[in-house]
């Protein structure tokens, strides 16, 4: 008896990626890992959730924190989070607002929401794993996503229905994007628009680095340009998907979508169906937190986070032979390089671990197609500004070497 | 524009159920609702969870609390799991856990899991709506679990086959059951398990409720039984979906999944899509809160809720007119009423709303094929007893009343 036998056939596109399980050896004590992504958790607002949890408990409270709540989520968040987006642009009311356990939740039902099997999702090549991975579940062919190329809208049209469905959505990471740590200009997303609008499609909007920018000019989210153009948030088709996790706490698990209440109200029906609601305390929490010190609590991280991406990129200065680029974020968590053609990023990290205890993510596992192998990720959020410097020595030692 | 035209085929079977919006009106001051199916507030251990969220922000404990954590779920609750298992006849290591948030999301993973479109799901007529919508998302067939029936095995197998798939699985709320309070006995149990081996399909067992019995015998999970058969949890096909949501909280949504290592591994890449983790802090909070007081805690609800049942059953004998039955369940939440034939318990509801301001649940809205119109489910962990006693009584004149 195997019950694995019985298993729907998406569970064959939902392997184990052999990246993710080497990625739980690189975080053993010795290694100065640079494969990481996640917040330093010195910089998490410890004594605001403390104060927040204990408010949510009280006598008077306590009912209202541990009981069911709504799938649409705590109502004073979505009004904060619908606050907030007006900042950027982006009017929208609480009925546009759902709450979800994460941005990458938000991922998996827009995933569930569009495709069926044999559908086209675009994404970058390069794209967030995790992205990937959600839609896989799914069922879809990739095709890429190339913002201002000359590929013609209806090549994309054809290859999809060739495979026996249509572009459903391109998907992007739009600021400081894992892992590029790039950003879409403006005329990009209005170039992405374009083709949105020309293939019919949605366009989901990854914003969940969109806070951490150190430096440069803000670039309107791309719901807010297609705002512009369209004069109210129902007549969008851009769905935007934000995150706490980089900027309060990834374990509490609150991120949030905003997008036309058409799009909202099925993405309640799929949440009532999958968890009934996000954990009900972590919201009022979440809010409550929020409310006090976002904005504090914001310039400290773009301040210690900054100052480590200026110590990663002038190391890389330093350290790096020639022929290796890497791109210059002006936010978020991640640098990333490209080596001399013919490299390949698997090869160096076995080499780099064994010679200089580093790591890093080799950049193949964020392509659909498995390309990109002489690329490579480095996270520059978890590392102190020393392990840094003595990091970026020990990669250039690693690269001189693989390069002789 | 409108993005409705792009959503997948599965988005049609995830309609909102009008019984789920009706729901919402009932909750209404001055209505005296038995319609809920959520714990008593008042019952909540505040106390423990206000220590527990301050134990786990402690400067020492914040980081682990606040940061990211593995999709497996937290160790140490994992294996308070397994160990309070192994009470109930069921040994299994932490590889055979899965934490989910609440066991809602346990069933749609196993939706997304096991079942393509024209898959079979069977299940109970009547059974637990939140498990019907989970399972819809993945377009299955639903058809008829009758325990100990006389249909033939190769008839359900056919009927499968004729649908465009197979029957993947049985579902069942064994304990004191969500809608109808009944507890399937060991018998019934046995069938089950012989069937699933006749149909090769697995099984998922729903303790939802488990823990809720205030009186009669100890009914042992069906994976314990199966493991008397088969000596090893690793061989075999029942899943058993566990939940803390009865017991401690619904508000911080933890649940379990225990299965064999193969079904738990596909689990495990499922929630890592989905939403990598159910949130860290909760997690740890809720072991803090059951290793320092579960048994002491269920002892608290058992009495009070087993009160209110005892309430809710002589209520029933002193106000039901000739012609209702009802269940007398052992534990959980609900008792379910049957009406006499050609009564309808939505109309019912209509006229009790109206002229007693008294609320409940239609039962055919726990019906795949919404046949059951003569049932309605009443719950009594919500109300008290003197509101159940004034319920009953009014409940009881409506009926007389359709019944004249």
């Amino acid at each position: 008896m195997t019950l694995e036998n019985l298993f729907a056939s998406r569970t064959q596109h939902m392997r184990a990626s052999e990246i993710r399980e080497l990625l739980k050896l690189l975080e053993q004590p010795g290694i100065l890992s640079f494969a990481g992504g996640i917040p330093d958790p010195a910089l998490f607002p410890s004594d605001a959730f403390a104060k927040a949890y204990a408010s949510a408990l009280t006598p008077e409270r306590q009912a209202g924190s541990l009981q069911y709540s709504v799938s649409e989520g705590y109502l004073p968040l979505r009004k904060w989070i619908a606050d907030r987006m007006a900042l950027f642009g982006v009017a929208c009311s609480v009925e546009n607002v759902l709450i979800t356990s994460g941005s990458q939740q938000a991922l998996d039902y827009l995933g569930k929401l569009f495709l069926s099997p044999n559908d086209t999702a675009l994404v970058r090549w390069p794209t967030y794993m995790g992205a990937l991975g959600a839609f896989r579940a799914y069922e879809p062919r990739f095709d890429r996503l190339s913002l201002g190329a000359n590929r013609p809208v209806q090549d994309l049209k054809d290859a999809a229905q060739a495979s026996g469905g249509s572009v459903k959505f391109a998907y992007l990471s739009s600021d400081f994007s894992n892992p590029t740590g790039e950003t879409v200009d403006r005329q990009g997303r209005e170039q992405l628009l374009d083709l949105a609008e020309a293939l019919n499609s949605a366009v989901i909007e990854d914003a969940a680095y969109q806070e951490l920018r150190f430096d440069g000019d803000f670039v309107p989210p791309i719901l807010a340009i297609e705002l512009e153009r369209k004069g109210h948030i129902d007549a969008c088709r851009t769905i935007y998907c934000g995150s706490f996790s980089k900027t309060l706490s990834p374990g509490l698990r609150v991120g949030w979508v905003v997008a036309a209440q058409p799009v909202i109200q099925q993405l309640v029906l799929t949440k009532q169906a999958s968890d009934l609601h996000s954990p009900t305390i972590n919201q009022i929490v979440i809010h409550d937190v929020a409310a006090r010190m976002f904005e504090t609590h914001l310039a400290k991280l773009r301040e210690h986070y900054g100052s480590r991406r200026d110590a990663m990129l002038s190391a890389l200065e330093r350290h790096m032979p020639n022929g290796v680029a890497w791109t210059k974020p002006e936010g978020g968590m991640f640098v990333w390089l490209t080596l001399p053609e013919g490299m390949n990023g698997a090869d160096l990290l076995a080499d780099a671990l064994r010679t200089e205890q580093v790591a890093f993510v080799p950049g193949a596992a964020f392509f659909p197609d498995g390309s990109g192998e002489n690329t490579l990720r480095l996270n520059f959020s978890s590392p102190n500004i020393e392990q840094i410097n003595e990091g970026m020595l020990r990669l250039g030692r690693v690269l001189r070497g693989s390069m002789n």
